[in-house]
């Protein structure tokens, strides 16, 4: 089968969101009027970003994922995305596995792959995705402000401690096992919550690098410092089953996340929580943007410490 | 240098045109009223799009020039891009020299890089380009009509040759070498010609996988037929210099050429002429669209032949 065949067959789906699908040079899509344009990008190595023993279909699933979240860290409604992809070889279940996993997602959120490049080469997915967003209504990195709460989704940690686990310096039950090998496989970008996010949190990002680097860019960019309570940080049953030098690591430095983690004031704190109610997913306070720069860690006896704000680096 | 380090460096830079550059989670675009928008996506990787021996500044500019190009064959005009880069390491020197030569072909072209993503991995670059056309105004592959006339800009099969040459398969003069090479490495996406084909043409693409694989794409949406005057293609001094059937094969199945292939109405034929000198391009015309099907080919001695009208698949 060659390459046409393989797009045509497992890629090309209608799209009647977008004015024009694939096939031609370009996609063309109608944004609605006063809407601007959330566009991101990532791309995902085998061997970098995802193991060989991932399944095709969770792979397909993790590639989109990983995009809808940093439109979801925006507040905006995801639109169309597309897809560049090497693949080895003409791989026909595998192409039909890989599609069954991004379309399933896709039509979770009503988002259309509308064109992109088929290549052989090593495995790897590049997806950019693109959003609307009422202008000048964009969650933002930028926006925390002294005095704000700070919230994030879900829980955090257990995709790394799958990867511990991978690299045979953590073991599970086989059902925990499973459970954090999903939380790593098959991320669920928070969209929902990101939309119910709207004018009501003043800063967000999605947890890709770990809670500290990730948390460090918002105060970057919003020029404040942050408390942040290390026992109220939101943990999985297994993880909380691990040793406190492991689950601390997992959880303050974990990354692979995408969880929204976000800042807004404290008398909306109802608000928030009827947000993650709308989301469909718990949110969780778990520290204070404070006016001073640098972050402080309240650990479990209420000693403070001071923690670097970096995330994962690629070329550390 | 770390990632976030190297792109603050050298990726990042002010996007007066964007409603938001780099840095958040997403780039957010505002696109003029009444304007559809044109998404393309297109993935190089080392040893399949590019040889290890190509400079990285016309690395840079290749990486981009081919995702204008399917700008260009829509008539839409450059808007913004993102960039998803995986490097083996990170390389000071690389990184700065590949930034140049994509910069200053984003500046001729007034196109900004709004965000993207940098990774550790074997040497790839995907870039998506997004660009304006009016609402119903984009050149499709699809509009081509009987009687119109087939055109193409530039010329053909040089990047061919130069391939040829690298693969010990021909040889040339130095300054001929050179010409193609440059040719092979630093494609010139034909953006203004494009822009001045908007209502005028009445289909278009860029010539990326080869002339008849290209036209192939044209004759199947358009669902007509094409008759192609051999003699009529046009080509460098060096590639007339090869032998015949070297020669052709660069014409006809070459592919990296990025030229705009299109058809349009005889009778617009002084406006497609002043479209050309709009565009900074000659523009040759290179035969007719027919309403039987099929590919035929007149060659010198006006014999009539039938081509198969398939171009390069990766996976063939």
């Amino acid at each position: 089968m060659g390459e046409f065949e393989l797009i045509e067959r497992h890629f090309v789906r209608a799209t009647p969101r977008a004015a024009l699908g694939p096939g031609d040079d370009c996609a063309l899509l109608a944004p609605a009027p006063g809407q601007q344009l959330a566009v991101t990008s990532d791309m995902l190595l085998e061997g970098r970003h995802f193991l060989a023993t991932v399944p095709p279909v969770r792979l397909g699933h993790k590639a989109l994922a990983v995009n809808l979240s940093d439109l979801a860290a925006c507040g905006a409604r995801p639109l169309a995305f597309t897809l560049a992809l090497s693949l080895p070889r003409a791989d026909e279940g595998f192409a039909a596995a890989l599609a069954r996993g991004l379309f399933a997602l896709a039509d979770a959120h009503d988002v259309e792959l509308v064109g992109g490049d088929t290549t052989a080469g090593a495995l790897s997915l590049c997806i950019t995705a693109i959003g609307e967003v009422p202008a000048g209504g964009a969650l933002l990195r930028s926006g925390a402000r002294a005095g704000d709460q700070l919230w994030v989704s879900g829980h955090l940690g257990d995709a790394r401690l799958a990867l511990e686990v991978f690299r045979g310096h953590a073991a599970l039950p086989a059902a925990d096992f499973e459970a954090v090998r999903l939380a790593m496989e098959c991320p669920q970008p928070r969209v929902a919550l990101g939309l119910a996010l709207r004018g009501l949190a003043s800063s967000a990002i999605d947890v890709s690098d770990g809670l500290l680097g990730d948390l460090g860019h918002i105060l970057r960019r919003s020029r404040v410092g942050a408390r942040l309570e290390l026992s109220a940080l939101p943990c999985s049953a297994a993880l909380a089953a691990q040793p406190q030098a492991l689950r601390q690591e997992c959880l303050l430095r974990g990354g692979d996340d995408y969880e929204l983690l976000f800042t807004a004031p404290p008398h909306r704190e109802a608000a928030v929580r009827a947000a993650g109610v709308a989301g469909g997913v718990a949110v969780t306070p778990i520290g204070v943007i404070t006016a001073e720069p640098g972050l402080l860690a309240v650990d479990h006896d209420g000693r403070v410490q001071a923690l670097p704000a970096r995330g994962f680096d690629h070329f550390a």
